[in-house]
């Protein structure tokens, strides 16, 4: 008979790329009673979060909601809903997320479009409007406005108006900006977004909000064919989340509620407030990475603030590194994926994770471990590095 | 200024169709610390989830985990990863899930052969095999183990065998079944099965456990084309369950603290127990709704013994009775589906539902909304009977 413990996993610091760390309002509020998907409780509380979702996204789309997964499943759901075979898709792709975004669309049926820029750095706008120019009948630009594998920051506050010039709509990875950095997705005319739960926003993974302009809605209810996927279908869920109420599945009851709380504490704390204090946070943290001898690796001038690109120095050993860290302050940090594996360590400050005290942390804990694998630090000088920006900014 | 009050739902007694009542020690479990999804405190969470799960699906099957999404979005795993473009594929349809089934795989490009039965039947094996038969190429067989929108117990066990001979693969709809009757996965030779986190598994919705055989997986791993599914795409999430543990999607961690601490509450209660459990309160209930002058909607002899659909008497209206229920008792039950809207109530008793209590308060509940309704009832007469049914079968 095997035998199976009862749950103990470390309190740990979360300093990745995400999960980030959950506020304990957010815990409550997952305790609160299961109830029916139907119920009127829970009818209440999904309008609610319709409405703080729409602050958040600074949008009035009416067709703003969690999709019932994790930020993947929101990618999932524009591009299920928005392509049908042979549609011209382009995608920048930078980094990891782009690349995610060009094989989902490839395996729904579009011609992709791929403009490639070397990871770490922008996809130069006007190589996006020449992709775009060439097409025959571009349906769709996507971009990722925060690229999670590299720490670049995209520049797509044009892209809406240069995209429909083409005739083309815009889609936009915001996974690692919404509640970190402005997401203007009206101003900004993206006709369609997606995130996740456990980043900026703050509450545990498990949800994928979205919005949806009323032209990407159009261009869904005018598809010749059904949606590839059931699960992912908007005419049908928008009958479930709109007022018709109409079951389709049975949403995840407890994240709901996860996310509620979560962004009730962003509406608390006002989303400009919320910028400043990742941007505070940021460039203390990154003036102390400097100041201990380490390298940013995302190109100067595009830094995402919420997530920081460091190079592994040369002789350390990363695996062991982040190991260390783990295991002696609960302390934990990103590695690089794919061909940045080994090369860098990605540094969060997302949602309830960005903290003074954490930029504390990471730095002392980063300086002790690299001294610990031979590397000459002049200890201290991070932090007050650090100190130094913060009194500057007042 | 919108203001957002602080969550308070009802707490319900949740006798529908799912979601069912929480256990406490699982609503604790969420609360556990969210750590990275790559975390080893969380790895060992998976390795026992996984255990845990082949335990529950009688399989040995390696790969078995649950997906990142509700029951659904483990159907749609199933079938976006068996089928390709002009697979045929044979549906048995004789209620909603079936139907669900059937839309899911015809969008995947599969072409779609109904064995289609009256609401409220069975799909006769015979007709399946006939359909088999015919087929050029049978690639799949799909049906729903317990049809959430009927009440009916489909035939299951033979159909392993059967749809071998024909060199088709089987899939099996457990949603409603897994932890309330035995799905024996690896005895019936079911190749694809999934089910969902919130009905007799016992934790919140947000779940779908899934388990593949390996002749499943012999045939994705031999696709001539991706799965259409980026999300749901087994061949790189069976690379993060397994030893490689590459990422792909930000695990949903609460959920999955949730569905380990509702399996562990399975295994310690025994699935022999369990199953016993729902067959004595399903009895009960059923005797009682009989002695109340109701009549059980199912098909006699393939009822299910975990949801009961119960036909509403004329003159009395449905809404207004589950909205009394709903009100007076905080006591949900379940409404019909598409044809059956307005015509059945689904009464479930599912996992931590599944109690004398609930019995007891569903039985007298509907006497007295009944009777508010002026439906002549003998009261006390379904308690009598449910409580001579417990004492029998001591």
């Amino acid at each position: 008979m095997i035998s199976f413990p009862e749950l103990q996993p470390s309190a740990r610091v979360l300093l990745g790329p995400g999960p980030s760390n959950v506020h304990p309002r957010v815990m409550k509020a997952m305790l609160s009673p299961v109830v029916g998907h139907l119920d009127p409780d829970f009818v209440r509380v999904m309008e609610d979060i319709k409405k703080l979702l729409r602050i958040v996204f600074q949008t009035d789309n009416e067709i703003t909601f969690p999709v019932s997964g994790t930020g993947s499943a929101g990618m999932e759901t524009a591009l299920a809903n928005l392509i049908e075979d042979d549609d011209e898709v382009i995608v920048g792709v930078n980094g990891a997320f782009g690349e995610r975004l060009a094989d989902a669309a490839h395996r729904l049926g579009a011609k992709v479009c791929r403009v490639d820029a070397e990871w770490g750095r922008i996809v130069e706008p006007d190589r996006l409007e020449a992709a775009l120019r060439q097409a025959r009948r571009p349906k769709l630009l996507a971009v990722v406005q925060a690229e999670t594998s590299t720490g670049v920051y995209q520049p797509v506050e044009e892209l809406g108006v240069m995209a429909h010039r083409y005739g083309a709509l815009v889609l936009m990875d915001a996974v690692t900006s919404l509640g970190c950095v402005p997401v203007e997705i009206d101003r900004w005319q993206i006709d369609a977004c997606y995130s996740c739960s456990q980043k900026g926003i703050g509450a545990p993974p498990g949800l994928a909000p979205v919005t949806f302009s009323e032209r990407a809605m159009q261009t869904i209810r005018a598809r010749k064919r059904k949606c590839r996927s059931w699960y992912f279908d908007l005419s049908m869920i928008e009958r479930y989340w709109g007022p018709d109420r109409l079951y389709h599945h049975t949403a995840p009851i407890s994240m709901n509620y996860a996310i509620y709380e979560a962004l009730r504490i962003i509406v608390e704390e006002g989303l400009e407030a919320r910028f400043k204090r990742h941007a505070a946070n940021a460039a203390a943290l990154q003036a102390g990475i400097v100041a201990m001898g380490l390298e940013l690796a995302a190109q100067p001038g595009h830094r995402l603030p919420q997530l920081a690109a460091v190079r592994v120095p040369d002789g350390i050993d990363d695996a062991r590194l982040r190991g260390e860290l783990l295991r002696t302050f609960n302390l934990e940090i990103g590695a690089g994926l794919g061909p940045l594996k080994g090369k860098i360590w990605r540094i969060g400050l997302m949602g309830e994770s960005s903290r003074r005290e954490n930029v504390m942390l990471v730095l002392n804990a980063l300086e002790a471990a690299l001294s610990a694998q031979g590397m000459e630090i002049a200890r201290g000088a991070a932090l007050m590095a650090a100190d130094k920006t913060y009194n500057n900014a007042r």
